[in-house]
Formats: structure tokens, C-alpha cells, sequence
């Protein structure tokens, strides 16, 4: 017997979603198409210059470089790649909040680079004081990231900019989640704010495209021409991704995916998703959690652990935050009814 | 109008090729699932687990470790991380012959390693003695290549083995694309033959999963523990893989691939390819042609850049070697039909 996929009906704590029926069905006709080869497979490779350009039209930035990449991971490694690789240092680091990714790690140890956490304050956005405390001539890129993966927060973007601009540092924005939402928010937090570098925002997450489908941008193309490796029998001269052989699924599924939705349809998804992290945050603190209120689609709260477990024995699909909390990200495919019976799985506990 | 994807009806020298009706199947239904979250997809992370036992089989190793990646290039990326973070060596190389893949010339840059080419000899396997010459006590790792991608030829893996024995350095196998069709010849290339450490084989090749799917292989559980990450907020408590979300697709994709054709299909596979090789190679030397011998189902021929570029004019995907040869690869989705309707458009030229 085949097993089945996963059922969306209790996934509450993955950064991933179901895929757009366009985007799905764009994904299945490109499966077998490699972008990594353009000559060879041109119609992926036109959708994914135009997946470029819609990507670019979300984050505030005309004519961008770039690409499809596999996600989030391989487009802050990217990002930090081409900073260490333009930066005069011999011993680069990476300034980055406390709260950035566990991509940021896995950066650091290949890339053999240093990396410096900053605190974050009160609100759980970075410390700008201490992101310029601890920022060198030695610093090679400042990321700031717009939507948190464990509270959804934005970091003061046009600040580290300036940060990055004094140690003459690249600034590098992980809006991996938070990139379609962002644009139906007053935060700044894309080229058009501030001078942002690169920035990593990715379709197959608040996007609705299919796995894998993350977007790597940079404003110059010194930064793609500093990722550049030689690539001998295929016909383009340079291949400046992380990857070789990529996903033709994800690309066509991006493109899609944004061309369905951008801009109503994903405003929409951020009207309900907000409301819906809203709600489930008010319902938790009626019951005397302590709640992380939602600047964004994300809920965290300090629901003990013996209860979180309950819930996953329950068939929830949650995992707590590194303190412990649990963590509901409102997803495109987690409706209020779902909310309501999670609500009520906990008060029968 | 939606663009089409690639019709393989005149792709020759693609290393992809078009997935098994089964693989297609399972990588539809598995394109929301992320194998990268295992807590949160099991059944997915289910399907993974039977995949690499199956390339274990596959390439001669029993307990396999290891995980499908997103292709050879981050299965040779990650071969040369696991042997630096492993070296005691503080400015470690790798040695690798000069027909390996452009990945390494990658990996050296991503990973900050020096990279050594070894010349290849009269029949462009590497020359073992120019290994052991380059090979020292900072040695990381040995990379041989079983099925080269321009001429499709074995290294001596065994006898590479021995330099790596020699020097203390671990052991990669680069069987990315002819790690599918070697299992069905008399060549010494997996972990049962020598001291392997790591092998690169993509199911995604000649194993007609879709993209992406590749195998990244180790032996020993050390590899694995020097490539992990710690990962707050996923409930798996580290993660070995180079990107962070991964493709459902492709692993479902996978398992389902070489579940429907190990061993007898892949066994035609291979036959039919070679056999097609062996026919064009002839047809072009009977035209006069240099041609390099099929060792494995891959042809190239010393064929003018300007009857290639009438080629490619005339729809055929063909794209040269470094050195200007027309490459022909026989992958699964080309038939003695399209090679005999090749060699007639060469005729008419």
C-alpha cells in the first residue's frame, strides 16, 4: 500500500502550506524540466526570469537579480556567500539577530565564517545598539530578518542598514516567511526601504507554491557575479546557484503561484491570517496563557509542555518555539474551525 | 498561453531524462510534503528511509546513512564538508581528477578549500600516480568519479582507495550519473569494492526519478554528525542536509522510481542505453568522425561547432564538451529512432 501524503487538517506549526491548484498544476507539467540547464530547457527558464520579476515587484525593487532557489537555507547562504566572497577581510563575520534561523548556522559552518548573534529587546526585535556593538570592518553582511520564524517579528530594517553602511558591510533581509505578507503591512522592510543587498522571500511558503521554491534577490549583479562558477558542456558560461540540477516543479510552481495571486489574492490570505492568529491569541489568553501577540500571522504561547504533547498524541502537528512555547502559524490552509477545535482539544485536557 | 515543458524527443545531451510513470505519480501526490520537518511529514520522512536503503543496495552497502539531496552537486558538496569539518588538517584540500564535475570547483569555493585536479590518462580516467603526487598529509578527501559526465569513464576507484588509505583522507565516489546503470558491469565502483566513505548517485538521472532527487551516501555515522546542525523549533534535534525545506516530491519521487525498476528494468535500461551508444557511436566513426568509445551509454565525437550549431538550429539539444565534442548521452528517453533521425540531419548538412 502506498502511504498517504500529509493531511493539512492539524498542521499548525510548519512554515509550509498547500500549494495553489494553479501553482500544483503548473509544478506536475514542469517536473521534469531542469532550470539548471537553461539552453536545454528554455520555456522553464522564461518563467522562472518572470517568477524574478514578480518576486521583484513584491520586495520594492525594479530590474532584479536573482533566482529560484531550493529555499530560505539556500538563499541566506547564498546571501552570506556572495558577502564573504566580496569582502576585502581575511577573517569575515556575519552580524545577525539571535532570533535568525538555524540557517544562519548552517551558513556559518560552510562558509567558514564567523557569525555574531545580537540580543534582541523587549519585543523580540533585534538590539540595533548591539548589532552596532558588535559590527567590524571585519563584518562582511548585517541581516535583519522580517518575520521571525518563532514570532513572526520585523527587525528595525532601515537601522541595520545603516549599521551595514557604516562598516561598509552588505544588509541582507531573511524574509523567507514574512515576504508575502509583508506588502499588506506598514513595516519597512524591502529594497525599497532601505539599502538592502539580497534578501531570501519564499513562494513555497506564505506564497502557496510547491516545495522547493524559495527566492533569492540582489539589487546589483556583482553579487550573482560573485557567485559565479565556470560550467563547462553546458551552454550558459556561469551558474551562479547553490544548486546544479534544480527543480523545474518549483520554478513553474512559483511563477504560477504568484501570478494567480499577487497582489489580491495574497492580501487576502494576510487579512485572514492575521485575524485568525488574532483570534486564536485572544482565545488562549481568555484561558490564562501568557500569549506572544501576533505582529504578524504567528501566535506563540507559554502552553506547558506535558499539554503541547497532548496535543500532538491529538494529531496536531505543533512543536514548540526553543523556550518551550507553543507555536501556531497561521498558514493559508489553517482555517478558524481548525483553530476552534485545537481551542477546544485543549480545554478538554 | 501557459508554455510547454521540455518534450525529450531532441534532448541528447541532458543528464535528466523523463520520470518513470510510477515516480511521477508518487512525487504529485508528495509535492505540500517536506522531508526536511519529519515530525511534521512523517510519512514522508517514511519514504526517505526506504529510499536509502535501497541506494544502499543499490551501491553495496549495508545500514546505510545518508539522505536524498537535491541533486550531485549537493551530494559532492556535501562529501568535501563532512571531510574538512573531519580533517585536522587547518588548511585542507581535496584531490580530485580533472574530469569531476563542476560542483567541486563549487564546493572549493563554498567551502573555502583548495581544490587539486589530477590530469586523466590516454583512455581520460585519472591518473593514479599524479593522485598520489598531489595527495598529502592536508588531504581532506580522494574523489574518484564512476561515469564521468563528458566521456562517461570509471576512475580506479579501488587504487584511488589506497592514496586516501595512504594519506588518512576519506573517500568520495561521484556516481551521480552512472551510479544506475554500473551495477550491470564488471566495474569496481561502490562501498563493497573499496573503502568508500561517501557516494554521490542520482536517482534523478538514470534512475527516472524527477527532479530533484539526488543520493548523498556515507558509510559511517561520523559523516553524517560532522554535517549536522542543531534545529530549535523542528522536533528533530539536528539536521545533516545542505538546504533546510526539501523536496517531497523528490523523495517520494524517488523511492517509488527505484522501487518500480530495481534491478531487472534498470538492468534494460542499461542495455538498450549501451547498445544505443555503441550504434551511434558507430554510425558517426563510420562517418569519419573522431569518436570516444562508449564505456558507458555516452558517446562524444569530434563534430564541427558548426554542424552542432546547425544541430541546435534544427531543435536537437545537443551542447558540446569543454573540448567542442558533440556529447550524446544515452539516457532512458532516447531512442535508436531519435539517433537515427540525428545522424540523418548530420547526413543532410
Amino acid at each position: 500500500m502506498q502511504p498517504a501524503p500529509q493531511d493539512f487538517g492539524r498542521v499548525l506549526s510548519s512554515m509550509c502550506t498547500e500549494p495553489h491548484p494553479d501553482a500544483r498544476e503548473a509544478a506536475e507539467r514542469f517536473l521534469a524540466d531542469n532550470p539548471g540547464d537553461p539552453t536545454t530547457y528554455p520555456a522553464v527558464a522564461d518563467l522562472e526570469r518572470e517568477a524574478v520579476e514578480l518576486l521583484g515587484e513584491i520586495t520594492g525593487l525594479d530590474d532584479p537579480r536573482g533566482y529560484v532557489a531550493s529555499g530560505g537555507t539556500e538563499a541566506n547562504l547564498q546571501a552570506v556567500r556572495a558577502a564573504r566572497n566580496l569582502s576585502d577581510s581575511p577573517d569575515p563575520n556575519v552580524v545577525a539577530p539571535e532570533s535568525a534561523h538555524f540557517s544562519f548556522q548552517k551558513a556559518a559552518d560552510v562558509l567558514d565564517v564567523e557569525l555574531r548573534l545580537a540580543p534582541t529587546d523587549g519585543d523580540r526585535r533585534v538590539d540595533v545598539a548591539e548589532v552596532r556593538r558588535l559590527a567590524d570592518e571585519d563584518t562582511a553582511v548585517v541581516v535583519g530578518v522580517a518575520g521571525t520564524t518563532e514570532y513572526g517579528r520585523v527587525d528595525p530594517i532601515p537601522a541595520l542598514g545603516d549599521v551595514a553602511s557604516d562598516v561598509d558591510a552588505l544588509l541582507h533581509v531573511d524574509a523567507a516567511w514574512g515576504g508575502f505578507v509583508l506588502p499588506f503591512t506598514d513595516h519597512e522592510w524591502n529594497f525599497a526601504h532601505a539599502p538592502v543587498d539580497t534578501l531570501a522571500i519564499d513562494p513555497h511558503k506564505m506564497g502557496r507554491a510547491p516545495i522547493p521554491a524559495g527566492g533569492f534577490l540582489a539589487r546589483d549583479e556583482a553579487v550573482l557575479d560573485a557567485l559565479a562558477v565556470e560550467t563547462p558542456y553546458l551552454e550558459s558560461a556561469s551558474q551562479p546557484t547553490l544548486t546544479g540540477t534544480r527543480s523545474g516543479a518549483g520554478v513553474a510552481g512559483a511563477r504560477a503561484a504568484i501570478d494567480a495571486q499577487w497582489p489580491e489574492a495574497y492580501r487576502e490570505n494576510y487579512e485572514r491570517g492575521q485575524a485568525n492568529a488574532e483570534w486564536v491569541a485572544d482565545a488562549l489568553a481568555s484561558r490564562g496563557y501568557d500569549v506572544v501577540e501576533p505582529v504578524l500571522p504567528l501566535v506563540a504561547a507559554d502552553v506547558p509542555r506535558g499539554e503541547i504533547e497532548a496535543l500532538q498524541s491529538a494529531g496536531w502537528r505543533v512543536s514548540p518555539t526553543a523556550a518551550g512555547e507553543l507555536r501556531v502559524v497561521c498558514m493559508p490552509h489553517v482555517t478558524r474551525e481548525m483553530l476552534e477545535s485545537l481551542v477546544a482539544d485543549l480545554d478538554a485536557l
